[in-house]
């Protein structure tokens, strides 16, 4: 995979860090205390380049930088990620977190992450420094995040490669008797031997009588006929790609033909839509005008943002009044879920441009496979 | 893999829902609240036998059950595992919950996972119904889980024997020229491919100069001499297996055989201290003793539970002062990191017994893989 260099993420990380000074300086805080969780280790991850295998992660950001982790193990590598020198961790790293904000002399403090924060950990801030002001700054704190520098641009077309790899990896192997749980399996081996990671664990859901969005797979062995959706992702550095393929083992059915159809319809209806100044939920709306006309129900939204996250990734396109803006990273996904046809899914990460959109994730998107070959 | 049935499930989980609902109605709790998020959702799937692939869980139990997810994409699925009918989910599902609980007609309400509840949820509660009043049950909720069942065992037995299979299987992987994170990958396909999960994200360290307890595996390849230590688990219907094995290419040196002697010596004396009756923290001591005394310092505990979780599980044997009790298991991984070694480590999960112990994880723990063979 494509290196970037420790120079490269000093330089991303100084910018990085700068904005986030100006969102606290803005609020007429004297420090930024960042609080990340499992899984929910984004905007800690946006300022360190580092996000650990397991527990809580803090950083207080004040003219200096500290941060503390459940988990002392893997100090070291997150120093050199970060260039931050200053990590320290322990089983229950509140009582650090008090004392070096005590340290820092704040009384105004701007809290990210604050929508994640576990009760007895803000108890414990609040009861710990009296007349301590702790001010929810997640609105602008993640406005920062919303559109990608062209370095991030960078490491998620890096994502969509290896995203890529792994839908071509999963066309390879369609094939009558081959194993859900098997495929599955090989395709999540693909961006870990590279040396990223999963944005999810990878899900094939084979047979046309199990409409689910989505399942974990199983044991079952493809039939002919059957319609096979793959949905996957790769991630580089934290940055998560996504993406989805349907396969049908020899010609499918007209049912199938019609669904996929209808699939494709809902897909370029939202990616006509992707480019500057359009609403996010116009995309939702559009692709899911599409999929009801035609006598589906829309199981799920349409698309979300793609970044150090996925599913939980801002903008989430059915809600999302927002305009888009270059440089804002989605997938978009449409799907259609029934009896007799299965799961149908189409989705792709795009990234929006000054007059349109670029599609990141370019695998096959060909229905059929055949069944003959070998 | 062993199949436990859905009819066996069932038993086991009304057993386990009898036992809850117990804890609420001793602390005068007219229903029982259990929350769980990413990773920290072992009390809601101790219920369940289900837990998302994303996102949050809550599950409300009276007289009946009710669950609410994140996401609502798994929800057919989820109602299949558990047995409960009444499932929803949206992204955010803390209305449902409030909603629910309002029907209920609950006024005092037994909380389990208050420890993780973010703060909004929390206030979400306690500001939508007045005089509602939430009781932290998280303590002897936990003590359920502590002792495992008969059918929580054969699951566990179940997970190290798949991790055995890991294990075995990265001895075989071990020749100069391998790369770490390739090995790693090809660790990680085998629970998937049998339809369990990684517990964690296997780790492969490599060399004599990087003496650090976990870091991600690397594009490092393996020369001969080197330490190889290999910390993985499989993870069969959420009960996670962890075990370690450290390998070194060829003769290993002076310096290795000493270190990986007081390795092993430190880990026989916790295991020779596991049986019921004796302090958890009594195994940290004893298995400390001999790695300082042999002028290594101990770089983290030497030990915790296993179970629906690893590293999260009760207990933590460094600092947990209660008895062991037949049905509880544990994992005892100590290990030797210095310059010159590398990373040294052995680990296996065991089941305390009326008498004793019993280990669960079985594979082949020789030192030396010789770099003659093919």
């Amino acid at each position: 995979m494509t290196v970037f260099t420790v120079e490269a993420w000093r330089g991303e990380l100084d910018g990085r860090r700068r904005a986030a000074r100006r969102v606290f300086a803005e609020a007429d805080c004297d420090v930024g205390l960042i609080f990340g969780t499992d899984r929910r280790g984004q905007a800690f991850r946006y300022l360190t380049n580092f996000e650990p295998l397991l527990g809580d992660m803090w950083l207080l950001l004040g003219d200096d930088a500290r941060c503390f982790l459940t988990f002392q193990w893997q100090i070291i590598e997150a120093r050199e990620l970060s260039g931050i020198e200053h990590w320290q961790g322990q089983f229950d790293p509140v009582p650090l977190v008090v004392e070096a904000l005590r340290q820092s002399g704040a009384r105004r403090v701007g809290v990210v992450g604050l929508d994640r924060m576990p009760v007895p950990a803000y108890q414990a801030l609040e009861s710990a420094i009296p007349r301590l002001d702790l001010v929810d700054l997640d609105t602008p704190y993640t406005r920062l995040r919303r559109r990608k520098s062209a370095f991030e641009v960078g490491v998620l077309r890096e994502a969509a490669r290896l995203t890529d790899e792994m839908l071509d990896v999963a066309r390879a192997q369609m094939r009558v008797g081959a194993r859900e749980s098997e495929i599955a399996a090989t395709l999540a081996a693909i961006p870990l031997a590279a040396g990223g990671e999963c944005s999810f664990e990878p899900t094939v859901i084979s047979g046309v009588d199990d409409p689910v969005p989505i399942r974990r797979s199983t044991a079952r062995t493809l039939n002919a006929g059957d319609s096979v959706m793959v949905d996957v992702g790769a991630a580089i550095h934290g940055y998560q790609g996504d993406a989805t393929r349907t396969f049908v083992l020899g010609p499918p059915s007209s049912a199938q033909l019609e669904a996929w159809d209808v699939v494709r319809r809902a897909y370029d209806a939202a990616l006509d839509l992707a480019r500057p100044s359009v609403p996010c939920n116009d995309l939702h709306r559009v692709s899911s005008e599409v999929i009801e006309s035609a006598g589906f129900s829309v199981a799920h939204r349409i698309g979300h943002g793609i970044g150090l996250a996925t599913s939980y990734e801002w903008p989430s396109l059915d809600t999302e009044e927002a305009p888009l803006e270059p440089g804002m990273t989605i997938c978009i996904e449409p799907g259609v879920f029934a009896p007799g046809v299965g799961n149908m899914k189409l989705e792709d990460d795009l990234v929006i441009t000054d007059d349109g959109c670029e599609v990141l994730t370019r695998s096959d998107s060909t229905l059929e496979v055949p069944l003959s070959r070998r």
